[in-house]
């Protein structure tokens, strides 16, 4: 899978974004069984979710988008219209602000729980994945028990601290059910010119480590 | 004050970056003392959002942009560490999926007013505006409870119904502390060949009606 983060693209304006549509149209063509994530956390009243949908989905030909959801169900629904496409919606994330508001209760259940929770009612959601952070294991327990069997989406691995033996060991489901993401840890291996070497060493030595852990599952 | 909003550029792809490229270098050309607005909702982890800042701050050169709270703190503050640029922060937005998550309660506080009460603390939080609808002008009399000094922007007039009356009783300060905000309700006048006109005819109404409560206040 890849998963190019859209910011680093728009930094650089219209070079940026024309680097997007090449990077996506490269992956399309050359890896077209791999499943391609737009990393963008957009999110917006329905008339403005339906444009980022376009732009994502039919413009740039993603298979799936990160989404916020802090604006609830109009703002996400656009997204699930589209069959055959993704949406990832960010529900306990791996940095440290996740604990200004993710983890706050409401009622008996974290928001984190309660984003989950709601989203499972909204039209054509079986076309959600969720984001949780490798760096929060542990919760992924509480998380298989509202959604046993969603896909997730675990950043953290690498850069910031996460574990891949306990991601597995509390979050893997009957279908492994987890798409376990290393982006800094892989893509910052070496500032040298020896960068692309030292990126795919460190994808394999994970994808090594990926692979002990199914043989035993 | 000018709000473009980036989905509907971004649905065109290149083209519609190229646009809005455009657009802002001519809103800063012509009206340079017009305050002007991202409306984007971005916020990612820490390294990432310090790349939308640089887009929107740096690269466009908007005065401000809207971000979305869900990753809290390390999400925003790199939208803050610029100096004369504003970060407009959703808490109570106008969309009906508003009540799914922001209206929740958290101890005895509604998550959008959690989302306020928290962002106080981040780093050169004087930075900050929040977004607080039109369509839920009662909650600006709490709003002001917990930031009786900030700017507001506020959407949903128009289009969306909300009262420019209501929302004015409840949320000025004795800075007025306002910025409100009708996008479709001028924007769509017209479907004709008078679109321009129909629009400025919209905007020139709503301007007379501010003027007139700005008079008796």
């Amino acid at each position: 899978s890849y998963k190019p983060n859209i910011a680093f693209y728009e930094a650089h304006g219209l070079k940026g974004w024309q680097a997007l549509e090449k990077t996506i149209a490269y992956l399309n063509e050359k890896c077209p069984d791999h499943f391609t994530i737009a990393d963008a956390k957009r999110g917006d009243i329905g008339n403005t979710s339906s444009r980022y949908a376009k732009a994502f989905f039919e413009e740039l030909n993603f298979d799936s988008i990160t989404v916020a959801p802090y604006m609830g169900k109009d703002s996400i629904e656009p997204f699930l219209e589209y069959e055959n496409k993704h949406t990832i919606l960010l529900a306990l994330t791996s940095n440290v602000g996740a604990f200004d508001y993710q983890t706050k209760m409401i009622g008996d259940q974290m928001l984190y729980q309660k984003v989950i929770d709601i989203s499972k009612e909204w039209k054509n959601s079986r076309n959600l994945m969720y984001v949780i952070g490798a760096t929060k294991a542990e919760y992924l327990a509480d998380v298989r028990k509202i959604i046993p069997d969603s896909f997730l989406l675990v950043p953290g691995v690498g850069a910031q601290g996460g574990s891949l033996e306990k991601v597995c060991e509390f979050g893997m489901n009957d279908q492994v059910g987890l798409l376990v993401n290393s982006s800094r840890g892989i893509l910052y291996a070496s500032n040298g010119r020896d960068f692309a070497e030292a990126a795919a060493k460190k994808a394999r030595e994970l994808h090594v480590q990926m692979k002990k852990i199914l043989i035993n599952y």
